[in-house]
């Protein structure tokens, strides 16, 4: 069975479970799961956004590609993509490490400590944790967000725009140009970087809540991620290719590992920009594309339209290291 | 370094952090993280407990000896423990799994089915997680509960009761029950069952909440977790062995297995037993000893009182499948 498969699975599975929970106003399915706070007595609209994302060594992460503190730092921030993602603030942390003996001390320290500069760099602190003993490395960071309002997956309308923030493709570079051996040539260092040091990023997260239909992360790939915030709205999404290509650290990067620029754009994951559709443009967002009525992803280039498969990585059929994919 | 060292240092990189931060009364360090919703505007002393646990093939369970359900069921029932330690009550639930390729789609379904009724059984939907790839399986499990007051492991006062709802040692009989291919036998089916379905004890934690000055739950083993609450509350714990050795289910299995009963209960895990030190009976409870002043714990038979080394199971010196340790 595929990932999508298994999700699904495990949604069926669980969430019967979680209807009509109490203050459970979304659960299996969004980028994080939101609770209100008006069911625990609370006043006003308060609510809560909570996330878990998992890193596995070997899966999302190579030790000879990484530094011990980067280790920590991507995972940190791959959760709080997801609270980004959301429109919520990030508010505080907790930690799961599963650590094999050939993880000594001193790469413990810097593991934590690449966890610490990521949660300093959101404002959310780790509050608590676990530790256990196992045989592969493994992060598991759980973040709790606040918001008024979350913006989901699903509500993007015909006739909005596609807005985005941040970039896409570098991070892929970046792990391709490290697998390669060339992760010092100096047209590769922002890819690198991107990989090493993504960042969630949470004032244009912040930002767009209070205009945006439907917002996602990419964090598994542009056309699978907005392939999803289509999917639940019920609607198409247009992605303009010219936007895609119009960054200069992405063409040379592509250039400099023999590899295109368009796809790394489209299907590289982990860069964690947010994608939003809204009809208005949100502060700090770029234009991406629009919204149309319709199903699944387009591109428009300047030979006209055509749809873009949504094939963002897939951990059950594909060993690429790269991605997670969350419910 | 020892699994205590290194919680130390983890726990010195990440909580200076958490020092300061917007409603973190509790951080690492307790059985879960306490946070005040008055930080987010609420009226009243209304607070939110948050915990995460994780189990790992190989180090907390084999898959020879518990159903793919029990694997699910447990992982769930290790994290609501700690909620019911604080005296909270489970709100909802995110999981996180890392699914190797020789775990099938229909022992995927069997694990969410055990995580499905564990859920059920504590009222805490599963409201979202994760889904990873890896080579070994892994369930972290990150809980919410909510509660007026927490109790943490300090507090505890000389004069103080010291009070047990639950049982000890007996799953530790029923994982070596099942390691020597016993588990069938009549004298070891609580045992077995005391392994494979533990329970988290949450109407005994709701019901101790408003007379208990210091509670842990007993996930690594009764003097290693009374341990903990001595230390942190600066007090001696004493046990009487009267009380540990009155479980009949337990002389039995300890005599079929040719075990001290002794000493399953006193270092025996996972039966999330709940000790609470209180001046007066928590309902539910029955008394096992008494706060004193001093350090340690101390167990107090027939001829006299000596004291009890708290070795827990520890994961970085040992190789015995049980336990999971978290701050």
């Amino acid at each position: 069975m595929t990932e999508a498969g298994r999700i699904a699975l495990l949604t069926r599975v669980l969430s019967a479970g979680s209807r009509g929970g109490r203050g459970v106003e979304v659960g299996i399915g969004d980028d994080a799961a939101v609770l209100s706070l008006a069911s625990l007595g609370s006043r006003g609209g308060r609510r809560l956004v909570w996330t878990v994302d998992e890193q596995v060594e070997g899966t999302h992460f190579r030790r000879d590609l990484a530094g011990w503190r980067d280790v920590g730092w991507r995972s940190f921030m791959a959760a709080a993509s997801d609270v980004a993602a959301m429109g919520a603030e990030p508010w505080c942390a907790l930690s799961a490490l599963v650590v094999p003996d050939d993880v000594d001390d001193a790469a413990l320290e810097q593991i934590a400590l690449g966890q610490r500069a990521a949660a300093d760099a959101v404002g959310a602190p780790v509050v608590g944790g676990n530790l256990a003993r196992g045989p592969v490395l493994s992060i598991a960071t759980t973040l709790l967000g606040t918001c008024d309002r979350a913006v989901l997956r699903a509500g993007a309308l015909p006739g909005d725009g596609l807005w985005m923030a941040g970039r896409v493709g570098l991070a892929a570079a970046g792990l391709l140009a490290l697998g390669a051996g060339k992760g010092d040539a100096p047209s590769l260092h922002a890819a690198v970087d991107a990989w090493r040091r993504p960042r969630a990023l949470v004032p244009a997260g912040r930002a767009m809540a209070s205009v945006a239909h439907a917002a996602v992360d990419v964090s598994d790939g542009l056309a699978c991620d907005v392939g999803h915030m289509a999917d639940a709205s019920g609607v198409c999404a247009v992605l303009d290719e010219s936007v895609l290509l119009a960054d200069a650290d992405l063409a040379g990067a592509a250039a400099a590992l023999g590899a295109s620029a368009l796809d790394l754009a489209l299907h590289g994951g982990e860069d964690y920009a947010l994608v939003v559709a809204s009809p208005v443009p949100a502060p700090g967002f770029r234009r991406l594309g629009e919204i149309a009525a319709g199903r699944g992803v387009m591109l428009r280039g300047s030979s006209g339209q055509r749809p873009i498969e949504p094939r963002g990585f897939d951990h059950f059929t594909s060993g690429r290291p790269r991605g997670a994919s969350g419910s």
